[in-house]
């Protein structure tokens, strides 16, 4: 009964990181890692270790049914560690006395959601590293590719295409550097008994508890975070700002694909991004889905924020709903992550396309610059009122705004003899223009790898 | 692959309805509505509409693997057609050439996600049918029975617990009517085709449209809504309204319930809300579900209203965004309404315990009653200055405020002749007070009734 | 001590409506209303009532000090409460007791709230009721001027500018009907005392109420809404929506008045939309306003949404949270309605260039209109297959697909007989898809008119 | 024109700090220091860096109709630098056309909001340092008292209120931390020109962002981020963890302070949290006002997310949206650590009632002790049956659990041995328990120091 929608805009691997089978093994993992753990420390006989691990197995329990006992019984944990219980009395009556000794409900389902988490962030990572490497690539190669700069929707000026790729890989290259420092602050093993104090381990708690983290491949506290969940909510809020930064990329690239504009295409494929109705279509199926992640990511963490209020030792509704929300998050930032490195991938750069685009403008995007060298000789309000006047020219249609500019000034008795025909050229050589945004390509890609980023 | 916090929270039965196997059955009941229509407008050949229709069963289809392929085909639709016209084809090529005819891939999914959403609609009702029914039963028996009123967390005064039972049920009452009164403004067929025109129907389109919309339990509009959801949003607004009330409902149940309060408990059931620690536990179950739905509705919300820009003829991103965030929603509601259904039908109500926590506060709750009384007299100001005072001495553990006062107005010759002992006894009596209170349940009631809520 | 960013987003005279002075004059009106219709009704003394209402003025208070009392009192009531008594009792001492009688800080806030929000929506319908008469007028205006349809932020087919107006308007104009309708169910009169009862009224409360409700304009209720929202949250929910659809409109005309795309441009006024370093740029600064307010509404919706579990008989911190989110959704509001009637009333709407963007297609928008043309003799998927290769001819620039298709036609015979090269240019027609859609127009006006929104 | 109710729920000062005359300023800072950069590095004439930064006092601005005027330029920028060149000119013609030079209105806005929001968190470090310092001191003294650990709000075990002080103060110590860390990430010099490469700067461009950057106290980066706001949404998603981390203190505060728990009461001054109508009441103002920024900032959190797509170059309406969010999330913080330093500066524990609300659990928070001692006999399973079976007779009122159990071992012939009463006594001493969680004390304050964040 997956959600069919979830599924269309994530991968199935995705999805199951955080699906039944997936999770309940994580549960059986912190149960098995308890009792070795237990065991070493004397807490538990030795022989209860191995009993209890041996059926640590998903593929033995009924899942179906321990899922559907969750909700009368208030917890995951409760049927599972009673089915557990029972499995290991089975084979070993004594041993199946020790089972799940000294956890508490919440012990085993935040462990298991830190243990699942670590998968889901691998899996991300890798999609974001194939975005920048994509992005790099671009970067490199479109270094001085004149592009419109566009601000508030409206062409501005000509900055280069490398440069709004290195600008789209900036933010995702500090999001990955940010989620390596902050994932082993996060993914903690959660311990603690049933109010927080690891009293039903005894004086071995800690060294249990040490046991136990590495074994799972998590980090150590010495106290439990039942309650207390900042470290685990900077994770999603890395996750919620990596969404961000991908949905800025997409907006761009559908902004770009539009019929109008045709700078970009994302890859086609068979049927990639067809239409039921319209044979030609070819839609910007990589976007569509980062930007829907985009979209939904904020309001899971909002969701995610709202339940920290939890109540003493372990919140009512709050702690359950935050482990609802938790999921579809990091399957939503996977969904966008893995969409757009595949467009990514082979993204179709029009340069010429970029080039026309820049032209149709009529020397307008070259207006600031103009301006600039004006005001080096009438001051910047006396040029920006001449450029201004110039360009609605240009708007009315009297031509490029190179050839008023030019004639403006050999009509200027002022401006004649400080503004040479090749100092207007310049300015509105597009090719000027991208060399410059160029060179702020290597400026991005040198602060990144002095952060570590790269 | 299932969600399994999302079946903690919520139902197996709320969850079928946005599954799979249901949706893609309500986008062939779209399908084989749309070939028996467009047959009998003469459109499409008449024997193309039952060889259409025959096979619009979901179980002919391999569920797993269409949504498989809608990720890459940007649509679910895309490949649910193809594998319907090539699954046509099998029994009747020429019918298949008539598979979808006219319509769009939105027609189909929003087709769907209505016929849904009706069906979770009507299971969410029959829930929240219950919930009325059991509070309007408490309201009645408990119209006269002495609770605190409660104001910013603190003993307030006395009101009756009916009356508070009365203050649940309204917005919940309210709230099914307001369903019932949006479900056909809300619940439209869509069918436009490729932009909203039902262009590719020909002059028959609008008499196609009735009878699919007659034939699938949906309303008939004149033009199509893919980007105008305003109607399709005050659904889902009054659905997370709802919640609201469940989670306010659900939180004084959970404060009343709590060990020290102890004036309600959930019924108790074989494990329900017992400890995988503590065997002494009974937790309030249904109130941590709906205080966990009351938490995550208004998140979707705001992401669903988050998805109305959607651009010109068919949003990139957004649409898509709010199919995915739409079923959680509903979901969520039914898990909060079910589960407080459950916990209402039966609920522990301790009368005693309600008058021994009236009694505890040694009539400071009686404060604002005594200082009324005295107003009368002094003014509200003295009133207030003298009833505090006694309120202070009270707390300093000089005795209840009833003798307190009692003994101020003995000794002050301007209070002993207006006000006697009957009239001190009075003011401080509980029963009074919920008498009084119990009034406004019948008031509430017959408001109630009067919209036509109850 | 504005903010403000609030204020260059919306309107002075919206923020001034939730402003200090105005809120507290509101909060006057409440004490002046509840004076008179005790005195009416015997609860207090007739001479009182006029003493108390002659100070109810804001202009007499010092607003600062109450607003900076209120933090540490807890409520904005106490201090307000104390200085009105104060400044009755310095002209009339008796009356001075009768100040705020029988009711509770909670009633004369939430009323005060009701009262500027019933101004604030007076203000709201104005600007909305201007769109819609732009909109109106562009609908009949450019009935059947061609505008390419775009889906997916692709060019999809031919439809009239004059529906995309229709389209536009119909959420609004379905807003102001709604709002209309909410209105007197969710502005009501607060009068419960101290926990809802309206104990301290006596037995003339009901009338007191009546009266009260009467005079303020807002809506009678047999019971106090201290903790029960909902009918509060519906008018919350209406006003993101029509934000919502705002948005909508703002980005089409953001996306339309692209450079690349040039069909549409705001007005231009001195000043307006200008750009600090580029003296070209003409800014949709009314877009821009309002897609703002479409991006913050749904956050602040949630906001209000998550403070509905209110505990007990009054919240604490989530009523107070209400009261401070609610101001902000319809100021936000108001900005995006107020800035979109500006930018509709004299939209320049350029249905050459609208020609030129469809022309620029190369005829591809019209291959469905073509595949369904060939699928009366092919079937549809043949048809599909056929005019999806003559679109990749055309992409590969081997002309217009109205030429390939003719071609096509020509050199088929089983085509031939069927397809005339009139068929073929009539698929091809832009006007004659202007006009199919121009039909709708009508359609969506005579639909709106039935409901009454128009 | 103050909101209100933001100022009920935060400080005079931090609403200031956001407020006109302090953005304007801010603003002013960086035009003065955009000149003095540009003079030292040639850009502009030595003489024009005084002339315009003589005149960068907001003072001498009309801060009003610059606001007033922002709305329709679409920038707040262009009327204040339209207004600075003016005042430049008055004294100094030449200088007044270099204001402003090479930057554009997002550099000078952001920049200035880049300055406020340091001079808000400094603020905020204080009230947090505070608590810390309060919340320290609270988790020494009480290191030992007991009290009931609570989990899904009933009673559970027996804590520690030092433990319980200690998990407060974690998130709180771990937030301060963080946020120090961050600054300097996030609170970043903006200087990009009118698309992010500093092209009117000219050669000199970095060495003059390097020296503003020293000068205002920012961060210096190569390069704009007008686009990439990740940094700086780390920053909000920070304050937003940190309002949950008060939220939860707040949620226990208010839990604990409840009238039939009175375990812990806010201090009490003059009027504060008193009520209009029940003079009794003493209301925990400071968990109200923290609860309801608890309540808010996640919605902030999740519009300033929302806003991250910022179209191209500079977006439209996001980038503005963001601006109006971005303050009443550091106010409504604010507000929240403030209410927070206040209420547990000189917090009311009640000890006794700690111990006599355990005492009146009859033994039943001691089960699962006494089920683990019993389970090293018997085994977990039937333990836990034995103790669920005592517990049930203690609710059935047959006496303490101590007492019950007691009976069952000596009657018990496998139990007698093993368990003796004094192993009894200790199980159901509640200073033992205290004692046990005190040394837990010990462990979050090393873990705290270790980290440096105490």
């Amino acid at each position: 009964v997956a959600d069919v929608f979830e599924r269309f805009l994530s991968t199935s691997d995705a999805i199951d990181v955080f699906g039944e089978r997936s999770f309940v093994q994580a549960m059986l993992d912190f149960e098995a890692a308890l009792a070795h753990a237990s065991a070493d420390a004397g807490l538990i006989p030795v022989t209860a270790a191995p009993a209890i691990a041996g059926v640590c197995k998903a593929e033995l329990f009924d899942l179906d049914a321990i899922v559907a006992a969750s909700g009368n019984a208030g917890s995951l944990a409760i049927p599972l560690v009673k089915k557990l219980t029972e499995t290991v009395a089975l084979f070993n009556a004594d041993a199946a006395r020790y089972v799940h000794w000294g956890a508490t409900s919440q012990d085993v389902i935040d462990t298991a959601m830190a243990l699942v988490t670590q998968r889901a962030l691998t899996m991300l990572d890798d999609d974001l590293a194939k975005i920048c490497v994509s992005l790099t690539g671009i970067a490199h190669t479109h270094r001085d590719t004149p592009v419109l700069a566009r601000t508030l929707m409206q062409a501005a000026q000509v900055t280069s295409f490398g440069l709004k790729a290195a600008q789209w890989l900036a933010p995702i290259a500090r999001s990955r550097w940010a989620l390596r420092e902050l994932a082993p602050h996060s993914l903690c093993l959660q311990l603690g008994g049933a109010f927080g104090t690891r009293a039903a381990l005894g004086p071995q708690a800690d060294v249990i508890a040490q046991k136990m983290a590495t074994c799972l491949g998590l980090t150590y506290t010495r106290t439990a975070w039942h309650t207390q969940r900042d470290r685990w909510m900077r994770l999603a809020c890395e996750v919620a700002i990596v969404c961000g930064s991908l949905g800025k990329i997409a907006t761009d690239i559908a902004l770009m694909a539009q019929s109008e504009v045709a700078e970009l295409a994302e890859p086609s494929a068979d049927g990639r991004g067809s239409s039921s109705a319209m044979p030609h279509k070819r839609n910007p199926v990589g976007a569509m889905v980062a930007r829907a992640a985009a979209l939904r990511a904020p309001h899971r963490v909002s969701a995610l924020l709202s339940c920290m209020g939890q109540e003493h030792e372990r919140g009512l509704g709050n702690w359950q709903a935050e482990l609802a929300e938790w999921a579809g998050l990091f399957v939503t930032a996977q969904g966008a992550a893995s969409a757009l490195a595949v467009a990514l991938s082979d993204l179709n750069v029009d340069a010429k396309r970029m080039r026309e685009n820049i032209d149709a403008q009529s020397g307008l995007v070259f207006a600031e610059a103009a301006s600039i060298v004006i005001a080096n000789v009438l001051g910047k309000a006396a040029a920006h009122t001449l450029v201004e006047g110039a360009s609605r020219r240009v708007i009315a249609g009297e031509g490029h705004l190179r050839a008023i500019i030019r004639n403006v000034v050999i009509a200027d008795p002022k401006l004649t003899p400080s503004i040479s025909a090749e100092n207007i050229d310049n300015v509105f050589s597009a090719e000027s223009a991208a060399r410059f945004a160029g060179a702020t390509v290597d400026d991005v890609l040198a602060e990144l790898q002095m952060l570590g980023a790269l």
